[in-house]
Formats: structure tokens, sequence, C-alpha cells
């Protein structure tokens, strides 16, 4: 029943100080696979899968340290492990952070600000009221839904996109093709928050970006292959989109040559939107364990076939 | 029973539009001194005093269109002349988007990010969450207040202070001296929404900056004349301040040549936080007049002998 983590040392402590407490009576825990029967392994927590997972035969629950599972090589895992992304409080409330940052620093035109303030330039830009500037989210699973929530106050149009319908107070939800069309069609922010698919590799594209309104913005916290990097740099120096916040590229890290460096309309991080929390991941990790042996529903848990 | 309004052709319009259905009956209005009977002018609606103000004897009440009224020459009127200050949504709702902005930035460290960018730099930096980054808002007024609401949900801990004692709940609320001394020794941010008064012109100086805690920021949206320059900029060179978000200087247009434009630690904006919105702003008018004529308490009215 043993729980093997896959992590460095420096965060090793603080999810062991929290599995101590939180973990359900009867599962050890163990941060040295050396040191572990590979049979009593039945849970693994880990960014990577380990090079020699076929040795954990009787493995049940492939747990992701981060909210993506793209990085998952999961045909290697035989079709009754379930994989779970990860899902905490720390993730969100980062995210939340982010995005809600970006919105208002595209929304009152910081990057603007600060191409003013290199040229020495004492001068106002116009600016619209939030009730004109609207907001689509690409994505509507955790993450898309406390995004809107933090993002409601302030009184923006708020749209999302997913594949399956939902509903959301406060926010026109879409879904399918012609929902995917018409959330384009109408953000004048865009935030990308979906998984790495083969659906989604390479979506944010010259055709979609041509799409998206006139002087439109994009805010991309997916992941890096969605972008095709020469699309938006075309699209911004033909000036129909204004401006970019980055924080995920192909590769990373950005080669120092990349162009996306030094672009006045672009801001650029280096994949630190959201990371893990080790104190409230560790209670998340737990929680699901708990779950898994009543016979709950997981949460995070990936559909295998659609691969998030 | 006439308002008077002072303002630039573009602008009055928009609000003409409104008032046409907002102001009270029997109130005409006029955006043209010549052709009013100075003798009718009851209200006076102007962002400068105008320099014939001596002409109106019958007037009551002297509205400000922004939302400071430090600009007034107020000793040029009767002691039984109302002053009152801009209160309006759109006031409001910008103050809240461009100090929630400018927290997040600074808390999420964009500033720093963008040194990095500048340098092609792929590298995270420390990050700490919002449960350990003080907030402290000097002005516990309509606008400080709205600020505190908007910031909430991130997790900060807030407080606030202002010259007499407050309540709010969530926000630790501070007054008097010794409530100074701690708000200043527990600011990691210290976002500045005072009213600039005899009191509070050159507070922001180097003792002020000294008191508060290593690697603390500053969000400026007072007065350009709270603030000390060069003790900003030597607070800043010399690592005891990170950073600061700077919307007010002194003068305004800031001369080229000034060090603020070029450091690297400073973001800065040229007076635009916030903005009256002319549709709010001339319901907030209507409604002061309205509630003049029943005898009800002025949203805004300034305490002339404290001039805010």
């Amino acid at each position: 029943m043993t729980l093997l983590c896959n992590m460095d040392q420096s965060r090793a402590a603080a999810f062991a100080e929290v599995f101590e407490r939180a973990l359900p009576e009867g599962v050890p825990f163990s941060f040295d696979a050396a040191s572990v029967d590979p049979d009593d392994v039945r849970y693994l927590l880990s960014w990577l899968m380990p090079e020699d997972i076929e040795r954990y035969t009787n493995l049940e629950i492939m747990f992701s340290t981060g909210a993506g599972v793209d990085q998952f090589t999961s045909d290697r895992l035989p079709a009754n492990v379930k994989i779970v992304r990860m899902v905490e409080d720390g993730i969100v409330r980062m995210m939340q952070e982010y995005v809600a940052l970006s919105v208002l620093m595209l929304h009152r035109n910081f990057i603007g600000y600060k191409e003013h303030q290199n040229k020495a330039l004492w001068q106002a830009i116009d600016q619209p009221q939030t009730a004109q500037r609207r907001i689509g989210v690409l994505g509507l699973g955790v993450l898309g839904q406390a995004v809107l929530d933090r993002l409601a106050p302030f009184g923006f149009p708020l749209s999302g996109w997913s594949r399956s319908a939902k509903s959301i107070p406060g926010v026109t939800c879409l879904s399918g093709d012609d929902g995917f069309e018409q959330l384009i069609a109408t953000s004048d922010i865009l935030i990308c928050l979906l998984p790495l698919t083969d659906e989604t590799t390479g979506m944010l594209d010259a055709p979609l970006f041509s799409r998206l309104p006139k002087g439109a913005s994009l805010v991309h916290v997916g992941r890096g292959r969605q972008l095709d990097h020469q699309a938006l740099l075309d699209a911004l120096d033909q000036g129909h989109l204004a401006s970019a916040v980055l924080d995920v590229t192909e590769p990373e890290p950005l080669p120092t040559d990349h162009p996306f460096w030094s672009h006045p309309r672009i801001m650029l991080t280096p994949h630190i939107a959201s990371v893990t929390q080790p104190s409230t991941a560790a209670i998340a990790v737990s929680d699901n364990i708990r779950r898994h042996l009543q016979g709950e529903d997981l949460i995070g848990l990936v559909d295998r076939n659609r691969n998030y």
C-alpha cells in the first residue's frame, strides 16, 4: 500500500510533514525508491514517469505533482492504472493571481505605458471601461472557473469555452465547434488554460489570431506547444493583436536569441504562473488516496482516452 | 437654481445627456458662463476654481470634477459654501483596478521578471504566498475601502490607516500616531491614497521609508507633492525598498530628464489611475443636488477645516 514519491529533497520535507498526519492509516510513504519493495507500491507521485515504471506491477494510481499530465508517457501504463492531475489550493490561487494580474495589465495597458515610460512620454492612452473589455477563457476546468471567479468583481463581460457544455452563473458558457468560433470572435482578451492534447497542439496559430477582434490580446498559461511563436509575432507586428502575456513556451527555457525576449508588446515569465505548493498538494494527494480506498470519485482524475 | 459646469466640450456632451434626465426638476444646467446670470448660479461643477468665483454670490455648492479638492483655492469661498469631492462609480472602479493591478504586479514580481526578460534570463524568483505579503492602505475613505474590498479575495493580510478610527470586516484598522507607526512597520506593500493636505505634504520621505520592512514596495496614487522623489530613489538604490508603482508626481508632467523615467524598479504612469467618468459622475452630481434640496447628507462633502 506504499505511496512512493519522486521529487527533489528540497520539496520532500514539506510533503513528508503533511503526509505524516494526513495519509490514511496503513498507507506508508517513501521518497527513496531503492528502499521500497516495488510490489508494495500502489501509489506513485512524480512529475515525470519513472524510467522503470514497469517494475510497479501493483500500481493503482499515478499522481502528477503538477496541474498537467502531458509530460507522462501514459501508453506505458496498464489501462487499469488511474492518472490524477494535481488539483490543490496553491496551484489554483497562484493561477488566479497570475491571470487577474495579466488581464488587468492588458486592460490598463501597462505594456503601452511601459513603452511610454521608456520614451519619457507623459501621455494618457485611451482607456475603455471594463464593461467594454470582453474576456474569453479557453478551458472551464477547476482553474478556468477559479480565474473567472476572481475576474468577476471587476465588471468585465466574461465568456468561457469547454469541450462539453457547462453552466457558470455570470459567465457566457460556450462549447463545441460553433461555440469555439463565437468565443474567439468576441474575446478582447483571450486566456488559454487548455491542457496539451493532440487537438490543442499548435492551436494558437495564424488563422485563430486572425479571427480574434482587432486589438485583442493573449494570456497564454496553457502549454508552450499550443502556440505558434511566429504566428504570434506576425499578428503583433502587423498590429492585429495588441500584446501578449506568456508564461509557457516551446522549448523551455526559451533560447536567449528568441525574439520574444525583446519584443516590446510581450511580457514573458519563465513558467511560474502556478507552482504546486507542498503543504496543500500533500493534503490533496492524501485526500485522493482516502477517496480511492473508500470508493469515492477522485479529484483531478484524467480521462485516459482524452488524456486530460 | 442653475448648475454651471466648467469643462471642455469633449466631456460636456456626455454630462449634458445625463443631466437632462437626472437633475431634480427646476434645476437647469449650463456649460456657458457667459449666458448665465451669475445670481442664478447655486451649483458650480469644475476642476479648478474659476478666476471670477466672487461673481457667484448665491453659490451653495462647489463640486470638484475630480476625487481631490486640493487644487481649489478654497479660502476664496465664503464659509457657507459647501465643497464636494467627486465620489462616483467610475473613479472608484478605476482605482480598484489600478491598485489591484499594482499590488499583484509587485506581489508576483513582474518588475523583476521584466528585468530578467531584458537580459533573456529564464529564471524563477522566490515567490511568497499571499498570506505572507502584508498590504497597508493609507486612507480609508471610499477609495481606500473599495480597494481593500477588491484585494480581499486574494488572501493578503490587509491593514488600513485613517486619522479617525474605522472598522472594516477583515481589515486591521489602525488610527492615530501609534497606529500610523504600526501600519508603516508592517506593510510589505504600502498604498498611499491620502488626500493632499498640509499634514500629508512630503510625508513619503526618507524616515518613513526606513521604517518600512526591508524589501517593501510602494504604490503611490495620492498626490505628487506627498512624495520626496530623491528619498524614494535612495531607498530603492540602497536596496531597502524593492520597487514602486507611481501614478502621481510633482510636477506633472514629469520633466523628461527625471530619473524616475528610466529606473528599472519604478513603474510610472501619467496620472491615469482613476479618471472621472462622465456618465456616472453626472449621476453623482445630480444625486447630491437632490440630497441638498431634501436636506440629506451629501456624498463626498469636504470638511472645510481639514480641507478633505
